[in-house]
């Protein structure tokens, strides 16, 4: 671990934390302990290693395992107090305003979740009441622009891919940018950055101000994926489907960018979802695309989609190799087609309330061994009940390789054993192996990946 | 009554009604019966009146009979539909903006104000708690402004000055406006008017844009007083008590004009609260003012209140006889130390949380016969407690006069009955005479006055 | 004359102002002796008596004879000192905004009109230079806003109406603004107030920020009619003719209001020029209107352009009795065919390089009593020349009635002879007379009109 | 060379060129021929090739040999046709908004250039004279800002720098731009990108919009140094003379990284005029610094100062090695300096008034074979009189190395000879040595660099 320098700061809020009630900040100042405060020092950190490489939790939570943030009350609203911050995060002894911002921002998610679900208003028995939750969350973090007409793209793909992907995902995101559309990600490295450095240079290149760098992130991933420091709106969603949700309601248009087994989970999510009878005529635009280098990458997972939820499946996405310009041209066209839509059912253009997402992938996935051995895993469901339950096998995947708790339940019980119909669990073994290949599990810590999964068909 | 003209259109929200959850919505269209659809339609056509010159709610409410407004539910949000409506706000069939913004505003207190209920959050049984509810109300309709300096004078007086008066509190507004505060009043005609046009055109002469003229009120008076359109933010408070609450939180200095019953409801409100212990040392500048020929007017309120509370109550005011320069300065001077003694304190400008209000001054007080008949009202309370029973009392005779409810229970039980220490009757029986006598209390319609009330010593 | 209170005071520019090479700040400084001085005092004195209730030049002469505004350089730039100024330009001893701003507007016109005429650029002997030369003052001024749609619309009228037609005038403004119309005027009193008045609240009504209240005056009409305090953007040309060619350029629609000699001498400039033969395609709304009292007025200027210039004339406008919502629409529609016509020919919204303008309406006429004596007000000529002669005719009347020089005048040589066809000088004579009778020709000073001319056919 | 791929398209203009007279757009159409057309074509292929790669200005030329830029006239105003134009400025048809900006600064500088030297305002024989003409053009270019405090820092240094220097530039304007200053460069690739591009990305972590980044460039290096894309204010002065004093007069600090004979002529321009007696006690912040394998480099650049100017010359600036927050520190503290002095001096703080630009800097140097063997180069000269001389010949070197003027003549003549006293020419020597050593003066085109001088002591 290299010298690391901490400093101790006082800061005051920006946004919507600056005018509390007395009882909002009472209730802030209790969460300075208990299990909601373990989780915003967590996040807190994280925010404060802003642009710092390092994707494991646990080794920025061992490296400033002294740092303290504590929540003030004072008349005029709320105060945190840092104790042995790092020290990057501050320019001569001030904050970054972005820090700040993104600090408040964790502090007002994660006070805001707790505060709704104690209310009578949030009813997350229903599916209904789970979306009505994902809105508010996002509402009360500003994200919803009433009026505004569908522009916000989101791009997922890996958090360490090779430096030739990362530059292809800037260029898309430059010809992104030059459109004057705006980017969502998952708010760290890799392709979560890319896109949205790329753009960046284009908004300014057209001369538009206010584009959006939108980051959707949770507690268990934030820290192994602090945002990156050109996000300009962060929202923290309690668990993995909420931040899911929040996505596709959110998102006008999605491009899939070569990833590890958490690409994989965000793409099985979101062809399950656009496979419900519900939505067949709702427009959705879906691209993957790569360089040139990624293409095998790309066709395998399109081989595995083909074998595992048949050809329906393909027709809600299109795949351009190579054609960055090609990729905003067409994620351009399927915007008008969305907005058209959008105007013609009166739909608001801030969120996507006419997408049916079934409850099953709503309700939160809790990757014990047990569970993930008792998934079901073959072609005697419809397709898109098959593509929910891959979803959660990746989603256990992810967990394993990168989440604080995940991490500690492979070294406790050894790798999750995942069972099925061969015909899915062989494309599946030869997906997650040829990432392992390709170095898409590689944790950037250095050591081999040692899987955390054994497939058994 | 003059031959009324209708219109029927179909309105969307302008403001934070934009941004509504399906679930919202849907709690809105039920809102389209029963007793809160009642508040609404009868706010709303007080709405689409405004700068109507009528300041009896039954007159409005008769004239338009026919007039419904439908709340409809749709993907994207809520959507008014009004039948039979005023047709002055509209222009070529496009309702004017500042009247939908009202609109919506309204929508926006009322079923927000039940939401807010029907939550766990509030707690209307504790003093904090209604004080929370009021800023949540508050905050809810984006009138705090955090960072903003002191700036905000309140303005009390009559609704139905002589012409002279009138012209006077344009000049005190256009005093203020010159030195770039802001305005909020009770938000319908009169001195309710005036400052807030002469600070207009005070603003425009200093290039100020986004000078605020904040009107609070509440569904009893606003179909009474319908909002004046300088209004650029209007916040329509669950009752009086609420309302009250909410000016001496808001504003940063009070000026009082002449006026009748309510006026002298609000100062002695005012003095009550600021005689208490607890604010001893609390800065908050209270000036009386009026032209030369309202002079005897203040001189008796000033005898009034040294009979009754003494002259420890008169060191909470100043009064300025016909200086508007002089007034604007000496609020100038008043709100610097109302910001200094914040920033010691660390208190929000926007919200005067450091401010002490007793519990009774907080409860809404029904002004029924027996209520106004056992109001205690003698020397053996403290000064702040028989100022709260002299406000109630004040409060009864004005919705005797002006409200629909008191108006009607006046109608079928005669006069109320008011009780107590012949040192207190006596000046007050006074008062309420001079009132009449100066026509602070006839009502335009035009009849001569008939007192809803009988002193009884 | 009150009690007049002065002040001494520094103030320093705000707009185009603020960034002077050294050069130019010299020129300016150079300035503070001479005529362009003689000429920048008086401008100066009539806009720090902004508001104030006086339509004699002399009069605010004589009252602060010892006003003096001297020009300092340093090396930031320029600032004025002011000595014995009217202190109602200010507040606590800060110059109102407003004020500074027109304050330096008249510096900037001032200067920059000299320096314009010293450099090579402006060829004053063409008439597309003076055009050229009109347009580059309403540049400097940033008066020109590219892009923009039509929307200036220019009111003409009397400076000393009666209450009833000024009410009219605030009432068509405030149609006007209702529709999100920009007002121009000739930025003083009565008419050229009024409907600045009225769209000021209607544009706040209508939430609309950035409203434009254009006054367009010259030096010698300045003093007797000083800025009225709405107006916010102030452009002071050479002369009548520069100023009546800015008028019709920047303007897109043009609404005649009840007046004296000045707004006939105006009316019939207009008409001159779109009789004029290279004009008979190009749209240009005018409409004459009043309340129905001026009914006989509008009918009287309607019958001498009959009788004067024939029917042909009477198409290029229309009247509007007694309608301000009528008078709003029918602009309204009229400017959508001034867009069209525009956008067809492909000519800046922001100046009308298209309408020709005969340089017998650029050339200043000088009121000399010769030059009055041998107008050609005859039949012989074309009617878009006779017209021309006849806007002489009045404009010799408005100078011996308002202005310094031509009082001046009159009360060396006594009364102008105007001769001519009796076929017109009998409609003149008549008109003349009319005005007389309906006191728009009589000074507020407070004597009986003297006329300055006798009519001989 | 790469396939080129051109389109053919018509721009209208943004900025200060959509409001101009008749007489205006007939003299830009006038240009459409002869030297100023030569000049605005070779500008606009610069501009068109932003972020081309590409630095000697043949290459360009000869690559769009057929590209022809037309202006055209229109009533509303001009319009630029662009034929065989890089395709690379155009998004699906539309040119990017930046590049528009760009061509039309183009197009306003140099045609404005030509006006102002036409109008008798500017006086080219003065050195006031020369100064106002730079004002003019600055402000023309709507640069100066009034009022904004002094944070614009000026990046010097060289156009192809390496790797890791110019990572080293990136993390400079990282941290200027945290502490939220401004950038001026020369707008091309290496130094005059990389500080902008560091800048940008702190910028928007500090939240702050309106960011400057200010290219100054003119029409000899346009071409081989064409704007990076993160200029988002260009202006092109007439000759390098104009270029220079615009640097030190708009710039309110300076910072030099390594480069080759370029920056040594900024470099010696600088110390020249600070070493001026009439500049001795105004503060103007300097830098020299780099990544530390730089440090020798920089070391060569102190000792050829020390051993040509002397100890008194190395005051004016302060060297640091490797450390980016450091640099950012000190010149923030040199900033506060300067901000005092201005305002004691009541100096602008949007052009550097009191800065003495001898006379001898400010006129054009003519790099013929003839001046450059005249030049005076020995210790009899006042130090601020050799640093004039030096910088002569370090202008002359730049121009035979990339100008296209330069390398045609040394292409007729062969190398320039530099004559001189042996104890400047041996250090001078040895300077320019060592830049071909280092590859500071080697032309990206890919052969070797040959010298274009001969040093004779």
């Amino acid at each position: 671990m290299p010298q690391r320098q901490v400093i101790n700061a006082s800061v005051s809020p920006k946004g919507s934390l600056e005018t509390l009630s007395q009882r909002e900040v009472q209730q802030l100042s209790a969460a300075g302990s208990g299990s909601i405060y373990t989780l915003f020092r967590q996040c807190a950190l994280a925010i404060l290693n802003t642009g710092a490489h390092v994707d494991n939790a646990k080794t920025i939570l061992d490296a400033y395992h002294d740092f303290e943030v504590r929540i003030h009350q004072q008349d005029r609203g709320v105060r945190l107090e840092l104790l042995n911050a790092p020290a990057d995060a501050f320019v001569d002894g001030e904050m970054i305003a972005s820090t700040r911002e993104m600090l408040f921002s964790a502090l007002r998610d994660i006070v805001y979740t707790e505060n709704e679900l104690d209310s009578q208003r949030i009813d997350l028995e229903s599916s209904q009441g789970i979306t009505d939750y994902v809105f508010h969350l996002l509402r009360n973090a500003r994200t919803l622009r009433p009026g505004v007409e569908p522009k916000m793209v989101v791009c997922w793909g890996g958090h360490s891919i090779n430096t030739e992907e990362y530059k292809y995902t800037k260029k898309v995101g430059h010809e992104l940018g030059l459109r004057k559309l705006d980017i969502c990600t998952g708010c760290g490295p890799g392709v979560m950055k890319g896109p949205m450095k790329g753009a960046t240079i284009a908004h300014a290149k057209q001369r538009m101000s206010g584009g959006r760098y939108l980051g959707l992130t949770e507690p268990g991933i934030i820290a192994a994926e602090a945002p990156n420091p050109i996000v300009n709106e962060l929202v923290i969603l309690p668990d993995i489907e909420k931040r899911l949700e929040a996505f596709v309601r959110v998102g006008h248009g999605i491009i899939i960018f070569p990833g590890g087994a958490g690409t994989a989970e965000e793409f099985l999510y979101l062809l399950g979802i656009l496979m419900h009878p519900d939505n067949r005529e709702l427009p959705f635009p879906v691209i993957l695309t790569g360089p040139k280098s990624a293409a095998p990458y790309l066709e395998q997972l399109n081989a595995f989609v083909l074998a595992t939820l048949g050809e329906a499946a393909q027709k809600h996405y299109q795949i351009i190799i190579d054609n960055p310009a090609e990729v905003a041209r067409q994620m351009t066209e399927g915007l008008k087609t969305v907005k058209q839509f959008r105007r013609e059912r009166n739909d608001a253009f801030h969120f996507n309330w006419l997408l049916k997402i079934d409850e099953g992938f709503q309700r939160p996935f809790d990757p014990t061994h047990e569970n993930m051995a008792n998934l079901q895993l073959n072609h005697a469901l419809a397709p898109h009940e098959l593509a929910a339950n891959l979803r959660r096998a990746f989603s256990g995947i992810v967990a394993g390789n990168v989440k604080d708790q995940g991490i500690r339940l492979i070294e406790q019980k050894g790798p999750y054993s995942i069972h099925g119909d061969p015909a899915i669990m062989q494309p599946l073994d030869q997906l997650l192996k040829a990432f392992v290949e390709q170095h898409r599990m590689k944790l950037p810590g250095g050591a081999a990946y040692v899987p955390c999964y054994r497939v058994v068909s």
